[in-house]
């Protein structure tokens, strides 16, 4: 079933009002009509099954039918931070990232990224709140990943209080199999989690001297060279194995 | 440093002629000089490391300087079969799961595909040939995965005695957690494997039943829904994990 996220501010007692994009969606690409069904998730994650009762040019209401229990959430909250890149790379990592149940995502510039901020980064965070918005829908999430503007490298570095588990992806560590991932990602859960993954040039030396001096462990991706796109969705569908699926 | 792919042809004693495609690449693009060096990888395997003795317009000459051992092959023969889909989405996963380790790819025709075969379906296998050696050289593998042109569902069932295991990614399974993959994977050690992934509309109850018949098992993939093109990523990765991350 088709499923949209609402502000609280739209939903008034049992009825529930879809505007704009979602009222687009509904009434032209759907074509849906009165008595049809939706599911409606709101901002603390409450899941809906909403009955169409009314349909204008404007907006669309909706009767709340059932509350629905839904379980789909990974249960540890995973950062992933990024190696600022082209924009085309970021949209896309964002995506598949929302649909794998990352928490959080923010690009860091960092000194071989291949763009800067403000310079020639022409990064949308209305665009990518619309990707993640449409990824969680699509992949039945009840909670909405949070997407950041890009922060200097030395900015996330101030952050990591926040984090339980501090983690960046780094090849030499895949070539040597000096491997700390399995160990840790069976300790994950319930527990903040930042992983840094690097732009496409790598860390610099002085990058992986600061993390190790900040608490950051080194883990690796396997034997082969993933790409920066490659690599985020590589551990979110490992944390989701080790969390989720149950022999 | 760069990889190149060649052919046996290619390779003449201890020298080696580039051509085409990878001529342009190290003349043009990395505007490479004499006595710089590159890695090429026969097609049996074996990796050298090379030197540039000769640089014309039309060919680049490589001295072999060094036999390389190289360990970055998955420890599992992985054929991902894909419901047929879009031709951008293909291309998208072809070059993912090349990078992740797969063994082959062969895209299948099924009741619900939005594409295809003859009718609709636009797919270059010169095209999927050139990505797999792209994401290869990149990922440092030695080994390029094999793509086939899109068959029919009935035709991939009569296929399936080459396999050691058969697999289908089925979403009832993640909801149900009723789940084998973890079981299985770790079987997966020196075995031919083959796992369908269905297509945007997934499985027709009639495919679901000729798949359980013919010995497939399903699996899930946790409780989100997965895209078509987010699956084959998050199966590579899992295998890729169970095999090659060792504590």
């Amino acid at each position: 079933m088709q499923r949209y996220f609402v502000k609280n501010i739209q939903i008034n007692n049992n009825l529930v009002t879809i505007l704009d994009l979602d009222h687009h969606h509904i009434t032209k690409v759907m074509r849906m009509q009165i008595n049809d069904r939706v599911e409606v998730c709101d901002e603390a994650e409450n899941l809906y099954l909403c009955r169409i009762v009314n349909i204008s040019k404007k907006d669309v209401g909706l009767e709340i039918v059932d509350k629905i229990s839904s379980n789909t959430e990974l249960n540890a909250n995973i950062t992933i931070a990024l190696g600022l890149t082209r924009t085309s790379k970021i949209e896309e990592v964002v995506k598949r990232i929302t649909e794998l149940g990352a928490s959080s995502f923010i690009p860091i510039e960092m000194n071989r990224s291949v763009v800067r901020i403000l310079k020639d980064q022409n990064l949308k965070l209305d665009r990518l709140k619309l990707i993640v918005k449409e990824a969680a829908e699509q992949s039945k999430r009840t909670k909405l990943m949070e997407v950041y503007e890009p922060i200097k490298f030395k900015d996330l570095l101030k952050q990591i209080d926040n984090f339980d588990y501090l983690i960046y992806a780094y090849e030499e560590a895949g070539k040597t199999n000096n491997n700390q991932m399995k160990n840790m990602v069976k300790k994950f859960k319930n527990k903040n989690v930042l992983i840094l993954v690097g732009p496409e040039g790598g860390f610099s030396l002085e990058e992986v001297n600061e993390l190790n001096e900040h608490g950051f462990v080194a883990v690796g991706l396997g034997p082969r060279i993933l790409r920066l796109e490659t690599a985020p969705l590589y551990i979110m569908s490992i944390i989701s194995y080790e969390l989720e699926i149950n022999l």
